[in-house]
């Protein structure tokens, strides 16, 4: 491990002037050097060095609504829940934000209400865990998941590439599907887990996002939804729901979340309150109803016990300040985030429009046809796709940013097999205030004008 | 997957009335069923069910020193500092606590000078990374360290619980390894080292609570982590640094932490602000200064970029809300929490104090000879542990809740490879008020002289 041929002069001191021992890439999990654990930290890196850019790169939430955000009242308002709900005493109540508490979750019986009220799901506190952002619930539920070295994880290709970086670490494989514009492809579904099978492989689950998935925008109609869970139950696979853009779906047609379709229990569900709320409190949750038998001493427990168990190896529990300030606004908005989402959703939905409109204006038809210029139009979600005549990477990333101001995120860090979104860029228009779209569309025609002319 | 045969009638129906797929045990992770993992539930949940026992079972803080915590004065404190050090507007300070944050942390300057002065320990921002707690730090830790199946962890026994579920996680396998009264024994450990070689694996680490280790309270004075530092060099192996009860130790016979006498770089330091400020943020860190080659593209990174990488897909980033209260808390004394440490450290001396006299007072000589019950005396820290002539578990633990409202750790949960502890019980004596350790030692006196003498 200790590197003592390399003479100390090759290696930076430190700053107490030691020379620390080295170690080869070789001797680290192989997720460290995995393109799916490496991007992100491009991405932010690029971001750091150009930050005059119009960025299309990140999938963050517009900051004007952080405007009504009082952490100090939320905490206050979660304070007050307790003592009113648990017949504690103020002293009582502060402990509890102050203390170590429960692993599984402080505000169980606040997000299961909220399921029930917003999103129709039916739960009880003892099936959700409290997590530290839904990362933290992937990444524990891939964990129980994956019991042995056949277990697979389906994912549609393009994918989130953190579902990929989860199942990474947890060494779960995973085997990618090719998404239709209508999200998860039920035939191909049903041919991969056949494929898997005949490799002696055990599809155990399928990382679903059925609204408006990253980065494609894709979105599952009710008919698809129902022929995925009729295909789950068939296939004995588990599907791990990711509802993390469905608040962006306008309230009339938003389709019910699989969870809430869901006869057969095949369905763990994930979301979190990062878009709606913040993602400085980083509160995300996980249902997981299932029972699971062969306990130890006899009986059987919930999956989201196994999850907790997990999660106590992890972080502990999710930090009470945050959970208090999700639950704060929880109780000062009557339990329900519906009013809260319809306002974001009504944001988004303008800042989609803006940037399929500027699309428009600045790829006309004309130009359109003769360079192949592309995207097709999401109904909700963060992103919209652009394809376009040349290949790009990170590389040409740079370049864009560097002559013409302007970021975006490469399509091939969403493609987990093999090569795919060569031609393909992600333009994300959460994060922007709608001039800044426009200012970024023109940037980005102009870029794209000459990089397709070869200039 | 789903159990098709099983009578619907004998499943407890979920809310709604549907009846959830049912997965067996086998089918999950070989961790959930670890008794790692599952000795933190029991504990909690057997202090849920008996709220009036005296309980010397949790390691939690005592609440007193939460008295002075003000959570809205923090984070106005951490927003001074951006605004002071980072050219940010009040409402650019304001947005960084309620985005995304960088995965490494956002307050990595302040504890890389908290650990200057206060431990003697140089380092950089950039070789911490900000955890959730440190359980999180030692999850990704031993995920970046554990390459292959023969990666193999040593920690002594008794040991910590958290460490061994980590590695469970992270399907380390460990080698527990015989403590000494004076914390690691390094022939031990030499011993153990050349068996694993023998056997074909791959001693990486080992994990060292050098400052009044959990359960035992075993402290390594100045030669002992020479000789530990020693040995690390020349058996080739990374030595995991737990400074969580260091801050116990009477300041002026404090030893140096492992890491800042590490003159080769073997030791990645990990530490917690729970205990000094408060574990409702869970905000702990890791120093991995580490040099990294063989980097995709040549060159090498910090051990801290790759443990980054993966905390990236653990948890994203550490809540800002939390690191912003202990940011502030650092900003509000001065960048040290020597002074907070000192009083915390006088209040758990004294508690320690009181459970040794209690002890003396309630075992004396004459029965301490008769019924060979024993304890050592450790100089810090926030643990007892007591021998007593029965074997003790799970079960008998339920009995002295019931019968005589006094509440321990079996110590058997603190080993993990053979069978150990079985006549012992570990005291936690952080989180009691003093005049309830009197009377929890009354009450445990009468059950161990009734056990004693089969009553």
């Amino acid at each position: 491990m200790a590197d003592r041929s390399t003479p100390p002069g090759k290696r930076p001191a430190t700053p107490s002037g030691k020379h620390p021992a080295t170690l080869d890439r070789s001797q680290l999990h192989p997720a460290v050097s995995d393109p799916a654990l490496r991007s992100m930290n491009f991405l932010n890196e690029i971001m750091g060095r150009f930050p005059d850019a119009v960025s299309f790169a990140p999938g963050a939430p517009h900051p004007r609504f952080f405007a009504d955000l009082d952490v100090p009242r939320h905490l206050d308002s979660f304070l007050d829940h307790l003592v009113r709900t648990r017949g504690l005493s103020r002293d009582e109540a502060q402990l509890e934000l102050y203390q170590y508490g429960p692993t599984a979750g402080l505000i169980n019986d606040l997000v299961a209400d909220m399921l029930r009220t917003d999103m129709g799901i039916a739960t009880t506190p003892e099936a959700v865990v409290i997590t530290v952002g839904c990362q933290e619930a992937m990444f524990i539920t891939l964990r129980a998941l994956r019991a042995t070295a056949e277990d697979v994880l389906l994912v549609t290709e393009p994918g989130y590439a953190g579902i990929v970086g989860a199942a990474r670490l947890a060494d779960m494989e995973i085997c990618p599907v090719p998404e239709s514009p209508d999200g998860w492809d039920v035939a191909e579904l049903r041919a991969a887990c056949r494929a898997l099978r005949a490799a002696g492989k055990t599809p155990r689950a399928a990382y679903c996002v059925p609204d408006f998935a990253n980065p494609s925008g894709a979105a599952m109609d009710l008919t698809a939804r129902a022929a995925l869970l009729e295909a789950a139950d068939e296939e004995d696979l588990l599907i791990l729901e990711d509802s993390v853009y469905g608040f962006t779906a306008s309230p009339e047609k938003a389709p019910a979340p699989l969870k809430a379709m869901d006869r057969s229990g095949r369905v763990i569900h994930m979301g979190t309150f990062t878009k709606v709320c913040l993602p400085g409190v980083r509160v995300g949750y996980v249902v997981a109803d299932q029972l699971v038998h062969g306990a130890p001493g006899g009986g059987s427990s919930l999956l989201a016990a196994e999850l907790t168990a997990i999660k106590s190896m992890v972080t502990v529990n999710t930090p009470a300040i945050s959970q208090a300030v999700i639950g704060g606004l929880l109780v000062e908005s009557g339990g329900s985030l519906a009013e809260r989402s319809a306002a974001l959703s009504a944001f988004y939905s303008g800042n989609r429009r803006r940037l399929l409109e500027a699309l428009e204006q600045h790829f006309p038809a004309s130009a359109r046809a003769e360079h192949g210029v592309r995207w097709l139009a999401p109904a909700g979600g963060f992103f919209v796709v652009l394809t376009v005549p040349f290949p790009v990477d990170d590389t040409l990333l740079e370049v864009s940013a560097r002559k013409y101001g302007v970021l975006w995120t490469p399509m091939n860090h969403f493609f987990a097999g093999a090569e795919g979104g060569t031609h393909q860029m992600r333009l994300s228009f959460s994060y922007l205030d709608p001039d800044r779209i426009d200012e970024g569309v023109a940037r980005l025609a102009d870029f794209v004008r000459r990089q397709a002319v070869g200039v």
